[in-house]
């Protein structure tokens, strides 16, 4: 069967990263799937889903690693086009992915013990995020 | 149920970025599904599926970013082996990957009014590219 | 019907790359699923999965480009933290992804003839590896 829900996320932009392996997990457990996959897809064209280990230091080294790739300080054409200077935050997002899917098995998803679910919001401004959770399992 | 289907494109190579958003959004009407997931699939090791917003200025500044992730004059050893001097193409799509995941509900794809589904050839020809889009829906 | 199967890998690190397609081919013939889509996830947060060409020049020209994206010798705050010298390990794992989701078709893989499914361990030392394949078919 399948089962889609959102999850709805105020961020600070700027590669900002959240933790949402519990909401994808609670999403999990409403579908009443034991086994199966979960697409998480972060809706709109600057932001991405990874796993990481979501602790403070590797998280400040994912943003500087992201800062190295594509500068927010970078000269972009499309930044020129539209008087919008996120050109670095779609690069990076485009890059990245706008979404993973994982497994679950026996209710529960199949990630390490350091593995976290996350969304970076690459934007350069704050935003409400919507990452759309499709559950497809039994 | 399952339901797969061919993209085929004509591309220039060297990164070309083409929007199929339209071609994924015919299969799943042609699946008769109205929610589940596609899986999108440059199939060769030259090409990558994201999402970006489609336009000129973004298009140019992703193709400048790859170049300057892997450039089309890099030295590499797949060239030496070869003599055939895509090595940069190949960094390029394993990198970025050769597919992604998207889901739908109510018959349509969930994405952001700004975001698009591309194909990414990084061969350095020309080619004929088939895209594999598999919808899992009901 | 959903069919989940466990690759176990023995790995060198430093982003050893591993040609997993057959193992992968062969949990979709345990299936006995004829189409559909495979989730293929690396469990942990420095290994990823992706398509490559298979052939030791390209695997070199692999190893040598994560060297560049993020270098074994790179300061990072995580191995500050933990006195474990792999947040490179994590950057290269989180930006290229835990995982990847394909197709297949009469019971097989759809992929290029010079396409292959694999692991890169990027951590930094030896290490047992599972790889979780999920298979969403019929």
């Amino acid at each position: 069967m399948i089962y889609g829900n959102t999850i709805s996320l105020q961020t600070k932009g700027f590669s900002d990263i959240l933790d949402i392996t519990r909401k994808v997990q609670e999403i999990i457990n409403e579908s009443n799937c034991q086994k199966g996959i979960v697409t998480i897809t972060a809706i709109g064209s600057t932001a991405s889903i990874t796993t990481i280990e979501f602790e403070p230091a590797l998280v400040q080294d994912m943003k500087d690693q992201l800062e190295k790739f594509a500068s927010r300080n970078m000269h972009s054409h499309h930044s020129q086009t539209w008087g919008d200077d996120n050109g670095f935050s779609h690069l990076r997002a485009s890059f990245m992915g706008p979404g993973t899917t994982l497994p679950f098995s026996n209710g529960r998803l199949v990630l390490g013990t350091w593995q976290q679910i996350v969304l970076i919001d690459h934007d350069n401004t704050p935003r409400n995020r919507q990452v759309y959770v499709q559950v497809i399992g039994e």
